[in-house]
């Protein structure tokens, strides 16, 4: 008894101490070293390197820290607005994966080739009939040259998912498969397969049904890539009206654009590449939708702008339209995962879901030990699951994001997969408030991953700045400035009140009860309260 | 013939006088009038009732031009903010109108009076069962002592409904009902008849169904009094969008009580009394719902508001819930007309109708002669009934309303009876655009009664500048202001528009044949194309 006292006592003293190191004297002597470096810049250079290496290098069992090879990507801050290389460049981005076998990656290369092959003789079958049909009632068709490129990035993109993320850092596709969704032409438009499902039918006696769901189109390029295209509803500096439940709020393009940035910056990568561009919905969608259900939805309007408005049949009016001017139309162009027939996912209720009606409340909302009960509970009660939920909390927190009902894994790599942070359209609707209750996930478990918290507290320094580096992502798309400025500063008060919400739970509970060694760290272990109750 | 080209020769003189003499010589003389004022006010009141009584004094056969016999409301022009008092005090509005038998009256006493009776015993038998069922399923519902009001407004506002107008200029007891409307407790909250006749349900497959028509709400004072509600939906200052049809435009409730003031200012009387008020919706409207049905769309926003949305599925969702403040929100009052079991009304199709889809056409909208077609067939062969129709165009126009597809007329008062103006809460959506279509009727009948004629070009003048006596109209409702300067504005601006329509068709037709002698000169006479044939 007198060991066990004595090992909590140690440990207890290393959390405080660890506490106090990390977030009373490191913002300290940075704070300090900043006032000195307005008065001496030539030492800043050599000061932080070792500074942030000594305390930041992160002691992740399964990850392998290895300096960086190439002198010219090793990390060196430099000044102003090279924030976003100098994250990537800082030794906390450039941890390694193991090495991946077939099992680790989600397709294998001759699986998706033949995949490939398929749909490009599916859509040679399409055209054929499609142009006779069309040929007989006489409507016109822009027709383009397809291209079959084994190179294209949106395969490369399918090929590189594996366990641990949707993408590699380095991964040069990405940022070509960005380009093409900006650049490429759009060879055919349509309805997503959800829409199709409906079949212009909507459930309304659902009065929580989500709503501007429905103004999303498949879009195809000419290299068979395919994305979904959600159009601009609401301006940049527009809020949310205050009495908009969050199951009902606008799905923001831009939104969806800030969130792919964000998520690459907190180093998830669990979203999609999405990209912002500038469609011409008369050339782009009209004239290549061979859906007559679609094309009937165009219009002319009042101020003579092509617009489209919603299919289904509850929001069959043009309050719910769009409109170009007169035909270019703002739009986010999210890349299509794999198909589900070569890489199924699965859907899985999120544990903190809200209630999607007028006034119930869910368990979680009422119980403030709903975290121990989860935490029994098949998949949260082992390994990394109950920890990704946090960090999608974080991330939904960050963005403003209430309406996370459900997420996806991918079956292949079972429960120890990653979580796919889709559909993210709701996130950034009011800059001015921080809705707390979606960080309830990590006030409720009061745990969280060593590596997110690292790079967390390191995006909270002012050399890194979230904003700023949001700022600067965000300028490689063509509708930058995607977020407006109290969007992007916002990030960091959220940021800070994350960082907070992990010091009290730290305080109540200790550094180590709180800060989880990634990939080792069981989850279902005993609670501070279970542990009283013991005793 | 001699004689009739002779008495045509005159007959043109003396037109090219009158309108040289409106047009040219008066806006001279009153804006050397002007000049003069700034160097010597002293003259100016003695100077302009003269000039005025003169020329502005109507020839009218059937209405008769009585001196008020009281001397404190006879004319006399005030200076500053009382041009509104001066306005009603001119010869123009102070034509009287023939004595009326009972023919001449929509209603008679007793009939209305028994119909009161009716509905107080309907009530109390309403109110019994209704009670019992409100203990049987534990409802609390708010009770308030009703009064049988023999002297009630309201019906004295369905006892003085004429054959000339809804109102006459000096019935007091229109005053007394917007004050009641105004003030007066709230006893009922109930669907429109409209609304229960849909049972929940909406024809999704007319794309263009109008919006927003499912939020407005049928309301009981406690005189009996019968109003109906419609909530604020737009701000202020929200302008419509320009890629808005029509028919999908929002219902602006203060475009209600707006139109309400304009139509007596213009001397029509066609628009049921109108006034805003702040309803408590809590309080006055979900306590006081008696139908399941309506207490089952109300909930509370996350931001504490009580909040309604529209019962119709295709608007089954929050973006269309109106909020209170927490409670208070906004709406326009329309007194009831009498039930159509006493006064019987015809709705009948506007011949200058929209087409409501996307892209289709009237004849009106292609043919510049369609009035030639329209003034052969019934009704609009002989009476009114066109220049009637003119007259709604002008109002229409002043207002922005282009969302007249129908108008109505009380069946008692056959084909010569006036036009209701209901339903005007799609006027007054954009101040900057003026859509002269509107006026079509006007600019391709070219005629024009010629007590509405003096009467707007009164209006035109800055003595009594239109924009001026809205405001101060508007100043006695409890939601003023109720436009904005820039609609005020735009008032003035279309007035001029309409004026520089009849001078156009003046220079083109002839005044005689463009101004039309009220009640007498027959809308079927050849018109100037059919003349210059027959030469």
């Amino acid at each position: 008894m007198m060991r066990r006292d004595r090992f909590l006592l140690v440990a207890t003293l290393t959390a405080v101490f660890s506490a106090d190191l990390y977030f009373i004297l490191l913002p300290k002597l940075q704070s300090m070293r900043q006032t000195w470096g307005h008065s001496c810049t030539c030492d800043s250079n050599n000061l932080s390197l070792p500074r942030l290496e000594g305390l930041a290098t992160p002691q992740l069992s399964n990850w392998t820290y290895v300096p960086l090879l190439d002198g010219t990507a090793a990390y060196e801050p430099a000044e102003g607005d090279a924030k976003l290389e100098k994250l990537f460049a800082h030794p906390l981005y450039n941890i390694q994966t193991p090495v991946l076998g077939p099992e680790g990656r989600l397709l294998q290369t001759e699986q998706l080739i033949e995949y490939y092959r398929k749909k490009v003789s599916r859509w040679e079958r399409h055209m054929k009939f499609y142009n006779e049909a069309a040929a007989v009632a006489n409507i016109t068709v822009t027709k383009h040259e397809m291209i079959y490129d084994p190179d294209a990035s949106w395969l490369k993109f399918h090929l590189g998912i594996n366990r641990f993320a949707l993408y590699s850092r380095d991964d040069l596709s990405i940022v070509q498969l960005l380009k093409d969704m900006q650049n490429m032409t759009i060879v055919s438009a349509d309805y997503t397969q959800d829409e199709k499902a409906l079949k212009g039918a909507c459930d309304c006696t659902q009065v929580v049904k989500p709503s501007g769901h429905h103004l999303k189109l498949a879009l195809k390029m000419r290299n068979f890539a395919k994305v979904m295209f959600k159009p601009m509803r609401q301006q940049r500096d527009e809020e949310t009206p205050e009495d908009f439940f969050y199951f009902v709020d606008f799905q923001r393009h831009n939104a969806e654009i800030a969130a792919f940035h964000l998520d690459r910056i907190l180093d998830f990568r669990r979203v999609p590449p999405v990209a912002g561009r500038r469609v011409n919905i008369t050339g782009e969608v009209l004239q290549v939708a061979h859906s007559e259900d679609l094309r009937a939805v165009f219009f002319t309007s009042p101020a003579n702008n092509t617009c489209f408005f919603a299919k289904c049949l509850y929001v069959c009016k043009t309050e719910y339209a769009v409109c170009g001017s007169p035909d270019l139309l703002e739009g986010s162009l999210s890349a299509y995962l794999p198909g589900l027939s070569i890489a199924p996912r699965l859907s899985i209720p999120n544990p903190w879901t809200r209630s999607y009606t007028f006034a119930g409340r869910e368990e979680w909302e009422v119980n403030p030990f709903y975290c121990d009960t989860i935490k029994q509970l098949y998949p949260y009660n082992s390994g990394n699951r109950l920890l990704n939920i946090i960090d999608m909390s974080i991330f939904d927190f960050l963005i403003g994001n209430m309406d996370r009902h459900h997420y996806e894994i991918f079956t292949k790599f079972g429960d120890e997969g990653f979580l796919l942070h889709l559909d993210n359209a709701r996130g950034f609707g009011k800059h001015t408030r921080d809705e707390m209750s979606i960080l309830a996930p990590l006030s409720q478990c009061c745990m969280i991953k060593r590596s997110t918290l690292l790079r967390l507290q390191l995006l909270a320094q002012s050399e890194f700045r979230l904003s700023d580096v949001m700022r600067e992502s965000l300028k490689g798309d063509p509708l930058w400035p995607v977020l407006t400025e109290p969007h992007l500063l916002a990030l960091d008060r959220r940021l800070q009140k994350v960082l907070r919400v992990v010091q009290r739970c730290i305080r109540r509970l200790g550094d180590d009860e709180v800060i989880t060694k990634d990939f080792i760290k069981p989850t279902a272990r005993p609670t501070a309260t279970e542990m009283k109750k013991v005793r």
